[in-house]
């Protein structure tokens, strides 16, 4: 089920400027037991992200009742899906003075469980540098759907991209965490990559219970250095390595020593 | 008007993934006199851009049929846009195997005009750097949407728009060349901006009239060094300069020279 603006549709016009200019954000979401989880996390991001790019935004109640609409078809488990665009507008760049924008929240079934650990691939396609919307989850997308044609074609369940600086930034629909020297570390997403809630949530997780850990870069050629790594998103939540490019990841100590804390900050969906 | 899959429509699937994930190309050509101008070129473009992101390609005739459909209405002037997706799919940035790809053709009246000579300014918004879509006309173009809001703020006819290496490359709707040493050189876009139609139209025609000029880096900090400085796109053709950031262009010495070769080539907007 799709809500355009608040009303039940399957269509959005032709004129949008998600459409035409990639001029909008976008939030996935994790429906569990009739409940959208860190949804104020989600709309903290969009309402940051509105603010850079300076995009209307509709206001967490507008959104909120949306989801109660989606969810009175009693749907319990789910993946809900938010666009924000800046509406329509005619032919150019510039934005037109007082859009109205346009809001899109759509429920979808939750796709088919995964392999308990991944077998991970290295994508070709690099990722681009932007100083402008590094971090944000905007509707430009092009390079992961490159990336995720690659691991399709290869059989992968994940690809980790690298930029062109030769630094493993993230994977193609999750960010990543790896293990070095006992500390928990995840690539910086600043001019490069996405900024997750999930990858946000671990972070403030490690701090609170005192574990090691932080932003680092990763080199490609430190992969096989690594003690562990493991993968995040506000849909899977972590998720176990089995193998990347061939060399083992069989201990997931980290996630093992993650799990309780991330049950305790309401990752649910963990247990 | 505008046509969806050949027929009229003002609507497209919410599922589309060129709404979704900026998942298509696009371009933006010239109506005059009732007829497409450089249309061959344009549908090169796209052709090679499908290829280069595995994206349907619906064919040269399904294409012209659509124009045909539009200037049907014996509208003679106007701006033609043209969007290829990768049609409708479910979530997920993987493209779906045999997907059929949309196309939209629309037909919008031709701009107010613009001044004679534009007075350009310098974004701060700084245009990324991306090795798999560089040079593409994708539907991701918020680094232009943001650099345009600036450009109408600031009350300027256009701007410049620097990369991260403090490079001027483009302008937010044109590409530009520039007069140096008695060449005229336009910034190379492997990685960054846009290959525009008229862009290659110029650098071809430079070479078979035997004028000097090529692609070449432009520093910011040489902007106030050259000669002269025009800007080109397939709907203006070439656009002369005022000034850029209070430095005074008033010879347009490149633009008289290539007006005949041009005109010759085609521009026959120019006249």
């Amino acid at each position: 089920m799709i809500l355009v603006d608040g009303r039940p549709g399957t269509a959005v016009s032709a004129r949008d400027r998600g459409l035409n200019y990639g001029d909008g954000l976008f939030e996935t979401m994790r429906l569990h037991q009739g409940r959208v989880w860190l949804l104020q996390r989600h709309l903290a991001r969009l309402r940051h992200g509105c603010g850079r790019l300076a995009l209307p935004y509709p206001g967490d109640s507008a959104i909120e009742q949306d989801l109660a609409q989606l969810l009175a078809s009693g749907q319990e488990e789910g993946i809900v899906r938010i666009v924000l665009t800046r509406g329509d507008a005619g032919r150019g760049y510039a934005p037109p003075p007082g859009a109205a924008g346009r809001r899109i929240v759509a429920l979808h079934p939750l796709p088919p469980p995964g392999p308990a650990a991944m077998t991970v691939g290295i994508c070709k396609t690099p990722l681009g540098f932007s100083t402008a919307l590094g971090g944000l989850k905007h509707l430009g997308r092009l390079e992961q759907v490159l990336a995720a044609a690659e691991v399709a074609a290869a059989g992968w369940d994940e690809g980790l991209m690298l930029n062109d600086a030769g630094l493993v930034v993230e994977a193609t629909r999750h960010n990543l965490f790896f293990m070095r020297d006992g500390q928990l570390l995840t690539p910086p997403v600043a001019g490069c990559g996405v900024a997750g809630v999930m990858r946000a949530l671990i972070l403030e997780t490690l701090a609170q219970h005192n574990m090691p850990g932080g932003e680092a870069p990763l080199r490609y050629d430190e992969l096989h250095e690594i003690d562990d790594m493991f993968l995040c998103n506000a849909v899977a939540g972590v998720q176990t390595i089995k193998q990347v490019e061939g060399h083992d990841f069989d201990h997931s100590h980290a996630v093992a020593a993650l799990r309780g804390p991330l049950l305790a900050a309401g990752v649910a969906w963990l247990a």
